[in-house]
């Protein structure tokens, strides 16, 4: 995922250190925290955080806690959000809500979620307010994206706009603060802390467009996951908001039969949903979608003249050729 | 409960100024915050708080943001709780599971998680680190006490030992952190906020007992809960190890069928049980024990001498013969 070797160690190393650092008991508290962080996650958020600390000229040792507690944050959520969608696979491995039981998900979660807390208190008095407060934030907005997200699922109307300030919440929300506090870390003046939260808030888009193309279009040995679940699922992904304004006379009557259609078989929905999807060519135009959020990206880097913007770009493209 | 009116008055005043604050949008978020905490809890843990604040000479105005964040964790431990616990009633009220669903409890409790961190984040940046150390540490053995406490009612050996152990994590670690904090907000010495968390160790020891002698002696009317509802849970309480420890012939061979017996109703259930522990006298072993507890808070608070040290007794006494 062109994360340079040294920024992949460092998280990996301190992810390593966590797990050592946790108890054995209660076993149904501490295990469940070690298998998700030994799942084989891309610790993306992490890497754009140390990336973002070194670009600007930071320690990357100042800003190592606060990555970690991105990354738990993270499976914190992985965690929650798994019971509510009731989902059954995570790279590729059973989920902890399948693995173990709801009580083990419930409780490890919100253990793992006090964990980012204690991981992030470790970071310099100085900067440990701004990065908390930033922090902050973006855990309310996953949040709040995610409760919109099951909203939209029974929701009659929602537009290509809900849309993004929905995925712009439930998953840019901690790319940007990813970003951000790598910057505050750097001690970056205020614009350049801005210029990093609006980078990450781009990728973030960006990375969550070419989630949804990937559960449609993606090889399930490779994202881990049910190829079509989202369609399976009624979910208002961007595809399917951008071909229900498309579609026309029988198209849009197959498309409206489809959606929340529960007599035909899920292999056969997604097939049928998936041949729409190809008709209205709605791939190209989220592709078009994900370039503008490159093009976004790179105009905020613009000022920024290091070796490591050079890195974050080309990982940027790798967001976006990525097959998992 | 013998709180003094200035001190309820700022922490009912607090919680109002929260409720406020929310957002109106994703109401399945904020909608139940808003619920439990106008449900009528006690209020104890950020009362004593801000009571250990002043009693130690500190500003109660210091210490406002701090005593609501321990309020929102306790309040998110009983929106999740009640999950595990499958139950139906809190203060008297629909649990925020039944009366929305499992996915705005799971949700809406995370979202409290983060806004108690926000509100303590708020705290002058002197104090804040060691602050937050302290809520952290209580807020793990919290959950790990919650995971005991499940273990328990499937394990067929636990011990008093085991028992108390997990009481001191499940409840007593809050208010121990509750008076803590006050204390090191306070501006008090490493000693003092000592003496402090081991006289809330003590209070939330006391607490917890009589909450389970409550659950089998108290009126319903009055508790807002199903009376023996640990009984028909199978709870490990501590009247339930301690008359298993003193029972003998009949008496034991009735108890153990009773255990995990889903045969009879759980109203005679609860009746028969009732009845051993009344044969037995456990009632008055746990009132010899909560007296220790008792005992001990007035120990740790013997070379402290103000005004408050007396309210703080006072209220330690009302714990002992509350009703609710």
């Amino acid at each position: 995922m062109n994360i340079p070797e040294s920024i992949q160690a460092r998280v990996i190393k301190g992810i390593e250190v966590f797990c050592k650092s946790l108890p054995e008991e209660p076993k149904e508290l501490y295990e469940p925290m070690r298998y998700m962080l030994t799942l084989g996650g891309k610790n993306l958020r992490p890497s754009l955080l140390l990336l973002t600390c070194k670009m600007l000229g930071g320690k990357i040792n100042d800003a190592v806690s606060a990555a970690i507690a991105i990354e738990l944050f993270h499976n914190f959520t992985l965690i929650h959000d798994d019971i509510s969608d009731n989902s059954p696979l995570r790279r590729g491995k059973p989920t902890v809500f399948k693995k173990w039981n709801l009580n083990v998900a419930l409780l490890s979660g919100d253990a793992l979620l006090i964990k980012s807390y204690q991981e992030l208190n470790k970071t310099r008095p100085a900067k440990l307010r701004l990065v908390v407060e930033l922090f902050n934030d973006a855990a309310l907005k996953v949040c709040e994206g995610q409760q919109f997200d099951m909203n939209y699922e029974t929701k009659s109307k929602v537009t290509i706009d809900d849309y993004l300030k929905m995925i712009s919440m439930k998953t840019a929300a901690l790319f940007s603060a990813s970003m951000g506090m790598g910057a505050i870390l750097a001690g970056a003046s205020k614009s350049d802390v801005n210029k990093m939260k609006v980078t990450g808030e781009s990728l973030g888009m960006l990375f969550q467009l070419k989630d949804d193309m990937l559960d449609v279009f993606g090889e399930s040995a490779q994202t881990g996951k049910q190829i079509g679940g989202d369609i399976i699922q009624d979910k208002k992904t961007f595809l399917l908001l951008k071909s229900l304004e498309l579609a026309k006379g029988k198209t849009k009557a197959e498309l409206t039969i489809l959606i929340g259609n529960t007599q035909i078989s899920p292999t056969e929905k997604v097939q049928r949903v998936k041949k729409i999807y190809e008709d209205l060519g709605v791939e190209e135009i989220a592709n078009k979608q994900m370039e503008m959020y490159y093009a976004n990206a790179k105009k905020s880097l613009a000022s920024i003249k290091t070796p490591e913007k050079d890195i974050l770009l080309a990982l940027t493209g790798a967001l976006l050729e990525r097959k998992k």
